[in-house]
């Protein structure tokens, strides 16, 4: 029987504050638990109403049962999907040292965004990802839950990023930026190497972090749009596609 | 002076019953109050915190003044900007008639994507947008700030898909469907004119509506990548940046 003292401090995992304290963060649904139990994150606990369970079968047959009323205090989600894990933060990975195109993240502040760019450099077979490291946690809830499992594979690492791309760029990899002004993306060439350098929803890529690019490189915008930006993981998402596709093209 | 009976409707215009009913809906922001003033849409009332029009000079001067409880009591937003406008919502708008690529949008129901993705057909360049009956609501509060004011430019009208897809193929139209197993997107050609589908977050494109489908469209997956889809968004992101990007190149 879950006590309501575990109630409480799943519920408490919704805060960052709490997530560190206890080295938790928390998985909810059907698919990302699927996604979830095949990856090698620690899962501390599993919980499900008895209406999830009916509907799902045998797949989740660890699970302990609890109440609706008891899953709806422990959910972070309006409409809780009947199953919740409970699961240990790891370590973090090391970057994989393959080589290729490395995702770097300056200022990422919304969730949302940040997951599907996860989601969308697995997609476009990226393995790493750098973030500076004031970007959204990765343990928060609408992070976890907007990757849709690929934050169980992908490598994401948090460090000072003016510090990781001179590195980089002393090493003489390229280090695009996506800026408003920079080379027409759909005009560049080989793209395979190198770090894409994504800037925050409000303020793209910041002062200190411009030094460090190398090749600036913009999605042009059609003549006559009033539009200012692009929303940070669609732009991510273009640029992502762009760079892999003229790397696959090339490389044939 | 504000009335608490004015206030309470205004709160009542987070709900789509209360704005068809009082034909209202809420632009909150600076940014989106600007473009708002700049587009021919009605305001019908304005209001702003004194803090806010402190900080932000005489360009909203014609604003009421209403005191921070007020403003929270108002805003749809954890974090009101200080400024609200209530605004009278238009009559459809017929499409454009222009020739060139139409987006149409099956079913999408996440209103951040729906509002991202309103903000980056404008950015390529597009004019119109088809949304079947249930895609989530223009004027919800969540589209309207994720479009960053692209709604008060865009034509976008809510009509029956399977019959408009019908018309548009009866017409020789290309009506281009974003699937799984279709033709690599990056291999395809000309594609400056036609209907481009996207699907919903959770069903992709509604078996009633395949059988419209001329030209199924895939956005290729790397080797090895677990992920089982894109982000609608971002997929209509990419999308609509390879279809126009090779418009104007084969316009050259």
């Amino acid at each position: 029987m879950i006590t309501k003292n575990t109630i409480k401090q799943i519920a408490s995992l919704r805060q960052q504050k709490f997530r560190k304290e206890l080295g938790l963060f928390v998985v909810e649904g059907r698919k990302m638990t699927e996604e979830l139990l095949h990856s090698d994150f620690e899962v501390d606990s599993l919980y499900a109403t008895q209406a999830f369970l009916d509907a799902n079968g045998n797949a989740f047959a660890q699970a302990e049962t609890v109440s609706e009323v008891q899953m709806a205090q422990m959910s972070a989600l309006d409409t809780p999907p009947g199953i919740l894990a409970v699961v240990r933060i790891p370590n973090e990975k090391p970057l994989s040292g393959k080589a290729g195109l490395i995702l770097a993240l300056d200022g990422i502040a919304n969730p949302g965004n940040m997951g599907t760019i996860i989601r969308t450099a697995e997609w476009f077979g990226l393995r790493d990802i750098v973030c500076s490291l004031d970007c959204v946690e990765l343990w928060n809830p609408k992070v976890i839950q907007a990757t849709m499992g690929s934050v169980f594979r992908m490598n994401v690492v948090y460090a000072p990023l003016p510090d990781f791309l001179t590195e980089q760029k002393r090493l003489g990899k390229a280090v695009y930026g996506a800026l408003l002004e920079g080379e027409n993306l759909f005009e560049m060439g080989g793209k395979a190497e190198g770090i894409l350098v994504i800037g925050s929803e409000s303020h793209g890529i910041r002062a200190e972090v411009l030094p460090c690019i190398t090749h600036p490189v913009t999605i042009p915008r059609a003549s006559g749009s009033e539009t200012e930006s692009l929303n940070a993981a669609v732009a991510a998402g273009i640029l992502m596609a762009e760079f892999t596709v003229t790397a696959r093209n090339e490389a044939v």
